[in-house]
């Protein structure tokens, strides 16, 4: 199966990133597809950034379909996630779906870790609106700001870990949040005493599962899709896919 | 004050319903600004077109930033909302957002009645997403279809109001959801045991109190506008407001 | 339009206070009616007295039906709100539910700041009562005991200041509850991170909102008026109005 | 012992049928006190009459306090309780809280059947403010109206035989809610495929076991007396213990 | 009536120590039939090790089936309590569940103390499993380890009080989870300013208020015995109970 | 890998139909290690079952480590799955833990559908017990009983079809509940409008997708290993995995 990793940030050093995280437990019978977004911004870090980035994945699906199997979108906060459902009849997943699912089978309760203070209340969102606030223990963040994103996973390597060794009493499984980061859970497992959760890797295993299960993705219900509709000012792509 | 009316979908004959309806509840001293989107659906009836409209509506905001003191995303479902809050210092509600919270003080339970069935689990998420279901007595259409949206409210009148006599077994306030049914609650509200809320009423009544109370918005807390950041292949206004 | 500030508690300076609060977001067409209990304690601060007071409420607004157009029960925990609801056909708010409402707005959490420890239990049940809870960061009250009432913003002014940068590491809303502390938001605002919002306040807007929404209240449903009943040892003008 | 049985309806018929149905279960050490509420309502049944009757139930339990061991409050929706619960250092518990505690232990699902649909609402709020929704599958009524409270249970027999069998399909326990059919769980037990709860009968088992646990009742905590404090224009006994 | 009390632990001193605290609140018409688990573990103190002993709970039971007319499980965590709801057509009610359920008449919130960190978040999950969450404050216990099991109580005293006195902040009931420390609550009642609950005494007050009410226990409902069955390899005396 | 298909019935004739059913989503790397339970039911239906069946999967799992890389247990409800968890460090999960999580996926709200109408209850309680009950609709079965367990699938065919239909009007996805229709699912997909989901074939790509994840499974947090402990009356193998 070819497994497409559309990574909705425009920086190609997050897809890099990713896709080495990724290779860890990728199938042999699985082709990646790394993409980069072409438009948005460099690091979504805010509701605003993944409501325009969202409509972007739409778009990147849209050109790209019939030449992959199943889709993940390759960001923490989804974005589009719910959206892409609908349009493609195939399976699709975020980073924060995907991790959030395969915590559930290791542990009582899973807590996010991540690298910034502000993402917080964004991040729990995410749980809220899966309806797993039940399993949640809350989203964890260094007291320290960062100097830069790109490298921020090795920049705040000793703040994230005593950060996990916090958030352990909470929680059995930790998810470290956030593409910038995405890797880091392989290298800090040892000095944790609860289980990381890389969200990349359990989007690449959670995909496989979904097209074993059902390539035809969530084909029908709520997420079945919309009868097709004329649009005004769209990019090409996605028009002609929405007015079919 | 100015209170724009964004109307998200592209549909001008939506915008004149929405108006009158808004004006029978509309201040002396409140001047209404309806705006009907320039791209996008002439009527957004899904998670994916509204992924794509709420993006629309950032850029409609940032085209007229300066010309309003608070504003209205004009459809159900909010498409855009959160992130607008982040990114204007300013009062932004919407129609979902606004007739939830009138009705929490016109009764115990509220219920919503739309026009078309497939929109329920849609309109069900908004109240998960607000965190209202302890209140929410679920969304009821009539099992009929419809011929044409844009006569939908005189087409369905029938079926509408008895689905508002079954909804009201449920709960004590009824939200009339959707744009193209707009103004119905005051006609059928004589026949209904229930209290009929229009949704772009409320949001009108409620701009205007968000207005009154913190004319700057939620401009502090997780909503407080990000950090700047560069965009990649956006519009004009939009790519400017998130720049700086 | 005559709105109604019932003051259950029995000390005229609350009213005062609360008066001041109110007029900074009183809008010109309204005429505040300001009215303190002649009956029930100086300050309510418990589940009994509020159980009293809520019965006081009931008849103090049935010996002025028909002199305002609409009611604020103007004491945090909203004592005798939702039986006024079903007496008064015309909106009634507290200021717990009017807080509560338009902070849904403003961020998406809230919390409680108010000066008394022991009050804590009492307010979150507020929030239990309206379904909140899934908005809600908690109760935050200094660690301090306090001197008098009557002079409690001035004197705690900097432990509720602190108490203000803690919550706001919760909470994007904090309503800073009890009416000793109304009109205090507005001095401390500019020192804390978070959007601060006065209850008093909130109940003004909401309450000239629901007016303008819906004249006639919470008429239909379950807080429809009850039938009459006939009762025993009741003061005369509730009497009556239970009564027919 | 002695049990305080206070009905807060002013009918004394009531009283004697709750007390027909508490000797069901009455042990032999326990003297059962039933007093008939000198003010108020001949039945509560609204939030507004509970406002006013719990506040008599303060009343008439100060008036009496020194000469019982343990209080029910025998009304359904337990006018007064938690206030109650504050004044007084013994047991008090309510007709609706102790239905639904016995229940826990009875089934995994508890229903409530009640004669009259109107009070639906506001059985159902007496859950969501126990925090027990996650074990209640809702408020059953007959279709049907009916004639007389004082015969109600002999009357509407059949239709609530009716009903139980169509609540018994969504619960394991179903509670007679009402003071009017108390004493009607043991008529039709026979006929019903589902655990029947008599509330007083629970209140009194339940009243019993708290006294042997814990005889001074919630004394600390939240629901400690609350600091002595002045009040105006209320009944002597009552401001006499709020004083100390 | 005679009450079953059936350790699950296999250690004899536990069930004297189990003994010793029910018999400060055991009526004088109850004969108390304590017995200790014949296999399983000396103390249960995680999720498998209840499965096994819950299995060996039913064994027990049945063995006894005739010799008594209501049951408590005397383990904290309560193995096999709603299997053997199923099985037995008497009250069984388990240390855990009868605890949580007094403690809802003793205040608002209750907690758990307990005096091994390892196990709260299975004690957490007894509150998940009741729908009790909304009530529940979290499991407390010691940041010290602990010596011997058999010496708990007296070893860990000081640890205890103060995790009380932590607890004591978040809520109005505490509860002293597990059957090593029972009898402590009684020790240090007076150190607390909250309320103290032992398990053990709960369960016999809630076990023998369960009898009054319905001595057949949940015989009806989804609780009520399952058709007979034929079993492979099961001890006789449950086999034979489930297999009619 | 080798996957251990563990069936906790004693039917061998169900654990061929769950071979059937698991073969058609198997990867061709995946080795699957089918096996009947020696003790407990044919075919477990009640918690009493549950209970002691989960002892059993204990025993058949600890007769059989070092001979598996992942376990699934085979019956809806899942015994001794939480058990299990704690003793092995490889990944285990189950037929209801599997199919409600790769729903999430698959629509927003997902319903069970089962054969027999006593079972809701207990199946509804997995989902409460999972903290799931925000995405899920109920569980739905046919009105009419059955004959044979054995050839349930193929007697009840119809029903249950007209069963998912009506479970189609409030979820996006159905899960054919029950090991006895395994594979039914696949045979009647075409006439539903909604995804049908195998459990059986649910947890063989969760399975595989967990093991690729993390191949030690739960092995930190409150799911890791208990210190040993020593047993009395056990069956060897699990006497053995306790005591070390």
């Amino acid at each position: 199966m070819r497994l497409l990793l559309f990574n909705p940030n425009t920086a190609a050093a997050l897809t890099q990133r990713l896709v080495a995280s990724a290779s860890r437990v990728l199938p042999a019978d699985v082709d990646l597809v790394p993409v980069t977004a072409g438009t948005g911004f460099p690091y979504i870090s805010s509701r605003a950034e993944a409501q325009i980035a969202g409509a972007g994945v739409l778009d990147g699906l849209a050109e790209r379909a019939g030449t992959f199997d199943a889709a993940v979108i390759a960001a923490f906060g989804d974005p589009g996630l719910h959206a892409a459902r609908e349009l493609f009849d195939l399976p699709v997943t975020g980073l924060s779906e995907a991790a959030m699912i395969m915590s559930l089978s290791l542990g009582e309760r899973f807590a996010f870790v991540t690298f910034a203070r502000r993402m917080r209340p964004w991040y729990d969102e995410q749980v809220a609106r899966a309806g797993l606030a039940a399993r949640f223990a809350g989203t964890f963040a260094p007291e320290e700001g960062f100097g830069s994103i790109s490298s921020v996973a090795e920049e705040m390597r000793e703040p994230l870990l005593r950060t996990c060794l916090r958030a352990a009493e909470a929680a059995d499984v930790l998810v470290l949040a956030g593409a910038p980061i995405a890797g880091l859970a392989n290298d800090i497992a040892d000095d944790v005493p609860a289980i990381l959760v890389d969200p990349m890797q359990a989007a690449v295993v959670h995909a496989v599962a979904l097209h074993r299960l059902r390539p035809q993705g969530a084909d029908r219900g709520s997420y079945a899709r919309p009868p097709g509709k004329p649009a005004t000012g769209l990019p090409a792509a996605i028009a002609a896919r929405l007015a079919r």
